[in-house]
């Protein structure tokens, strides 16, 4: 397929300067693109890449020169080339019918208008599925589940019964919501179950990431708050409470009844314990483990976490410990201090 | 629903003291409830909670005194709690076919009575099922496998061939038993894959979490003992050997070839080298590190790990190293003796 | 079953030495075989468990001694054990229709010879199957995905679209191949997706662990290159570049753009931040923080990561920190250096 930079420009409503007729038959990043390739430049600080790119044209922003080659200038330039990425590339998908005759949807579940389920899926009994809602192949929604609208549910996910979906959440493949907490009371020498009755709640704009486990409450909610992005293999443990807008990195484990204020960013690997609270927009940063509560608009590092500054100093000055170590040696026997 | 606090205690065989005529409407826990609901108080310790919670009634340990509301007293308030919730909120399972008509049962699997399959799940040739035990949706029972009594696999729940567990197992969603093990060998340059020919052979009253994955041993039995509790997401690596009532909390890794003992307890993001063997009763703190065997009844903590009081100490000390360095930095120029 | 030890030799191709006819029943490794079992010795370094062991016979390297027991002697002990445990163990797999009735195969896809497919599981449009490749009982093959020759899919591994795989290409259960990469921007308070277009390759002869998941890149691909074997629960994030035979052991993550070169082994639970350049034969041993570029050869550990030896030395140190903290006490009170 090969189009026009001034046809590209049109799809995107931007503006041409140079060779609106240069054919363009490709997209592709400013580090992998060829000649006749389209790219883009989403910042000024990646101008010195578009100099030096192989593209022959680019989507840019409206502060980007003229520099020989045709650009087209826009307010977003990362989503005009993703437009212009699925134009180009797209692949138009065959419509089946909406609802596979190999899905298996309960006759006392809910469909509203729109709503796709793909083979070998399985919609459980009093189970209600909101507008233009999609149950990709091999998904599971349990029994009395609830979901909104334009949710969508990538394949293998599993939704035990009684999860709450808000609108436009999106499963990914093989996640697990509301599988029992890991809850236990030793009796007799044994470790008996406590009872995981509780269900679990995601809000409006929800992603979840694949592999990622959700356990359920243990007599009420586990919650995550609306806008909320959530990475691959999370676990978020039973009777959490997740604030809005917060940003869980992968691998990110938080065990059962922490509550988390807006805006928290969890970076790779952080670890937090039960029962703590982590205010508004704090950062907690990679590898992290937390033990503690922690206020508000802090940044904390390491293990156990610290205010970050405090750590760096500290990992910083790890780095000269052995050194330390023998100007003590030295200084002892210096002063006669030897032991024994 | 609305029921009297007298009816209630006649469900979990309690005493009522106070108005047993109060109609209750719902159950939640002491944080959560509002007037109308009934709650409960596990310990003395909950006791501020209860005078300041909104609940309208409580199920209390005999312990606890009147204080105007009705109050249920019983041995275990957390259980009788729980039958509470499951009444209140109960909703019935309406009984489909035992063996769903789309499901795959292979014709040489041996199925005992009462054992349910669900839709798009799979028990592969000469698999045998135990009483009462139930394969719930998408679930995967490969060949040669034997499936104690009141099993319970949940959906998406994937077992390899020749996967053996006991009475009362529960396997969560999208776990995976008996993958092959991490095995290779440098050959020409390459790594060359060692067959991996074991099974894994899980005991009596074992859980294992979602997404946890619990490898197949090489030439024999990757092990765990009864009454071992998993959490999700948890690595079990090829030929380990896991004691009895072991609970490995999320996000843990056993590398491969590891034995514990019984009664070891690993918190989240443990990770355990290969080749190790860990005592009985050892407690392995949350994120730590273990590079070498633990003796029985050991508490360690920190990468690498160390006893935990020793640990303890040195990552308090760790807090003031920037001004011990300062400190050797002072005396070092007090002394005369700085460097160069 | 029972054999003799010279029939074993002969389905090896191995030299017997002492009693050719004695009868073998099983074949378990040094420390789990019994009297009447066959075992092997693959390093001298064994030969004192061999001594030791109570198995009845033993494929050994030409270089064992004979000591009293039959003995086969082969080049590759380990691979002619496995073939033995084959021989003795196997259970022959009753061949089922390639395509399962109950697998659903949409009718663009294109299938090569010996492709299998199992109940359940999907291939989508326009995807390609190489020759003998394998897709087990509810994997799913998204669309315009492109499978190589001889590649195994296991139960309910997931491919989201586009996705191509070389030949031999082995992806375990429950892992997910393509789902978004974790990206987002803050607009108006909010974290809006960054559209994820591209797609995975992993090239011939890869391995993939259950539960692990490898996203796909924003516009281009996210690859992992010929040879290299990864774990379960392992993150590989978008637009990563992974080099060829590298080893990534069980809960590695690796964040998203991070490129490595050929030869790099990742211990558990590595994590590795996002953009960074990982050089040739790098080894990251367990639980490290990979925060920088780290050039070839190098053997880096900790948190952050540091060169092996100046880590193991800072980590000795650290336990004497409590006794240096005490003497630089013990030295400002000498020189009356006391704080205020």
């Amino acid at each position: 397929m090969t189009i026009t930079v001034r046809h590209l420009a049109e799809w995107v409503r931007g503006e041409v300067l140079g060779d609106g007729d240069l054919p363009i038959s490709n997209a592709r990043t400013l580090a992998e693109a060829q000649p006749g390739d389209i790219t883009f430049v989403e910042h000024d600080k990646h101008l010195t890449a578009w100099h030096s790119s192989r593209a022959s044209a680019a989507i840019v922003p409206h502060s980007v020169p003229v520099n020989g080659r045709p650009i087209i200038r826009v307010a977003d330039p990362l989503m005009a080339f993703a437009r212009v990425v699925q134009q180009l590339r797209g692949r138009p998908r065959e419509d089946g019918p909406a609802i596979s005759p190999m899905a298996l949807v309960h006759p006392t579940a809910r469909l509203a208008s729109g709503v796709c389920v793909g083979p070998f899926a399985v919609v459980g009994e009093n189970s209600e599925i909101g507008t233009n809602t999609t149950i990709h192949a091999g998904a599971i929604v349990g029994r009395y589940c609830k979901l909104g609208e334009e949710v969508v549910v990538h394949p293998h996910a599993t939704l035990y019964d009684e999860c709450v979906l808000g609108n436009r959440v999106v499963i990914h493949g093989n996640a697990v919501i509301g599988a029992d907490g890991f809850g236990y009371r030793v009796q007799n020498g044994r470790h008996a179950k406590v009872p995981q009755l509780g269900w679990v709640e995601i809000e409006d704009d929800v992603e979840v990431g694949a592999c990622t486990t959700i356990d359920r409450g243990t007599f009420g909610p586990t919650r995550i708050g609306a806008g909320t992005k959530i990475d691959n293999l999370v676990m978020i443990g039973h009777n959490c409470n997740i604030g809005k807008h917060n940003i869980l990195c992968s691998q990110v484990g938080i065990a059962g009844s922490t509550t988390t204020g807006d805006y928290v960013v969890m970076a790779g690997q952080v670890g937090v314990a039960d029962h703590l609270t982590i205010g508004d927009r704090v950062t907690i940063m990679a590898k992290s483990g937390v033990s503690g509560n922690i206020s508000g608009g802090s940044q904390v590092l390491g293990m156990p976490a610290l205010p970050h500054r405090e750590q760096a100093r500290i990992m910083m000055t790890m780095e000269k410990l052995p050194e330390i170590r023998k100007d003590v040696s030295r200084i002892k026997k210096h002063l006669g201090l030897e032991d024994g």
